[in-house]
């Protein structure tokens, strides 16, 4: 089975259509008219997908969602700032990583992998004696695949007039989000991951206001949001050279986007896709970690069997081999892996997934998948 | 006329071959075996196009060139270090601006945009009363295409023992460099100038001592080459995810590099491409602004003709439309424009944009290029 084939069931790097990687086949000059036209219409259709026209601007940066996610932190908290993660997971805790490497003080608010974000403990948080000046939240946390409650959690933050930060970056293209009723300062997403393009690109979209007052202050200049949007509102181009094919097969997968019905189609799509999983995995006795009402359609965490004759290596060979990849646990504690369901993927193929997972059981003779 | 078939006479992104872009037709799961293989091959190969197998390590960097050179200075200088740029134009002066926002105290020996940086004035700083902690030279100034003495700067920062960080983005693939010979610290470079791959990636080749002795003092981390390389060797993964499609373009890219006779055959093919461009340019009457023997056959900076019919612009436009794509000049001063020789190119692309170019002039008007 040659990977042209392969179905990746990751958060990302994921399956993208035939046209979006046809859209690299093209070499541009990344100063030419053509591909500035081409940045042009992304930025502009990435603000206008969280309808954040008339109060953000989208950057556009280099690398992947983390890079645009450090350039965020170090561009937008100042140095006397003070950042609180609400976070559950890998990379609420990662978001704090960062900002300890930034030297930007930093707080965390931690939860069990398995609990949302809680508003009112936010906004406990945000009413002490010392609030702190920014706060950040994972939409999603792909490490286990909980939703957290970004809209309540955002107007928690705007009530105490504290920026919020937002990664978006497993949810961007399908949950929705709209800056005119959920305000955010920042919101951070990357093209690889619910917009199907190819990874490469990540984007912030930033508040005007917040990134006027950040002129000089990141502690970089590769990931300094506000130089790199100074160099699109002056001559249209990027500071530095950008991944012109990346970009290009971005357009095409916004194309596409649109083409689906947008942000509301493609969640639909993904939750069906998501559906179609669970229900046939506990068919098989899986169990998830999160009870459906915590499960983003994103990616799904199962328990790994109790059986000894259960290897994950061995599990994610056989799903390989029959056309799937899968994904290890992030879990600190229990044994798990990850099931994704984003991509330019169907319910069909999570059918046949599923049954791929019932094949690769058999072949590794665990009868009984349930854990207890 | 498509932009598949425009030539690309830029210092990147350059035209680059059909296979190389057909390599990315295929979704590749980042932390499949599949990838992990090729970017280990990658890396390797990296290492031994410069000899450095036994002594440096290779770290691939998501991003643009300057995010690797933003890395490797992060990464290597420490908070109390001192880097020293010899500099002669803009991508030497982009490595003190990167040294400033990352708070390493940073000196510019700077040299006129057409005077190579001098070793012996080099010589000269690291032997004063506080010798700077690391050097800094750029191998091919892309700002005019002058070459700078590598080598020789190279023996001066190894007699001194002051570690040198070298900036090979504009020559790597294609002007030789072994770090048997010429001792360095770290050198970077990207997959979309000589190696003629697409952008979307970087690296640095590191001294594997330097590089262990630099466990967390990037102040970022997203761009700190000791975690990045970590992750590599604990695991064969890239800590956060890679542009799969950007590298699996590069490791083809790097196939044709071996197929085409090494960095040796492909220095004399980018050669012959500049000789063909220059003797060409220099009958229509344009005058270089390099002599001969400071050129790298990479880039050539042209003077701009004195005729004020001769407008940048329509120029561009209209080499644009006979398929040509070329840059503006970035000289401080004197009016220019440049074109570059790299990149899936031959003689003979150059040899029919001498033609566009006398054509584009009569289009213009302008009958004698000549500056005086």
């Amino acid at each position: 089975l040659s990977d042209r084939e392969r179905v990746l069931l990751t958060p990302g790097p994921l399956s993208t259509s035939r046209a979006v990687r046809e859209a690299m086949l093209r070499d541009l000059g990344s100063r030419d008219v053509e591909f500035l036209a081409i940045t042009a219409r992304v930025r502009e259709r990435l603000l206008a997908l969280a309808g954040a026209e008339a109060s953000h601007a989208c950057v556009p940066l280099q690398g992947s969602g983390t890079f645009a996610v450090e350039a965020a932190i170090g561009t937008l908290v100042p140095a006397d700032g003070q950042l609180l993660v609400a976070s559950n997971g890998a990379y609420g805790r990662r978001m704090a990583a960062i900002a300890g490497r930034l030297g930007r003080p930093c707080s965390l608010l931690e939860l069990p992998e398995t609990s949302p974000v809680d508003p009112e403990a936010v906004a406990r948080a945000l009413a002490g004696p010392r609030p702190p000046s920014h706060l950040a939240v994972v939409h999603c946390e792909t490490s286990t695949g909980i939703r957290n409650p970004l809209e309540a959690v955002a107007a928690v933050a705007a009530r105490a007039r504290v920026p919020l930060l937002v990664d978006a970056m497993s949810t961007f293209g399908a949950l929705p989000v709209d800056a005119r009723r959920t305000p955010f300062t920042a919101l951070v997403a990357s093209a690889n991951k619910c917009l199907q393009g190819v990874p490469g690109v990540g984007f912030a979209l930033v508040e005007r206001t917040a990134l006027a007052a950040a002129r000089g202050r990141a502690p970089s200049l590769a990931l300094d949001l506000f130089d790199q949007h100074e160099g699109f509102e002056r001559t249209g181009q990027w500071r530095f050279t950008p991944p012109t094919h990346v970009v290009a097969a971005l357009a095409r997968a916004l194309d596409e986007l649109e083409a689906e019905g947008g942000v509301a189609a493609r969640g639909r799509r993904y939750a069906e896709s998501c559906r179609v999983l669970v229900a046939g995995m506990r068919k098989l006795g899986f169990e998830t970690l999160l009870p459906d009402a915590l499960q983003a359609p994103i990616i799904v965490t199962f328990l790994a069997p109790a059986d000894p004759r259960f290897v994950f290596d061995a599990f994610y060979d056989g799903l390989r081999r029959r056309g799937f990849v899968i994904y290890p646990g992030k879990l600190s504690e229990t044994p798990s892996f990850r099931i994704g369901c984003i991509g330019d993927v169907s319910s069909s193929d999570l059918e046949r997934a599923v049954a791929a997972v019932a094949e690769t059981l058999g072949e590794l003779g665990v009868s009984s998948p349930g854990t207890s």
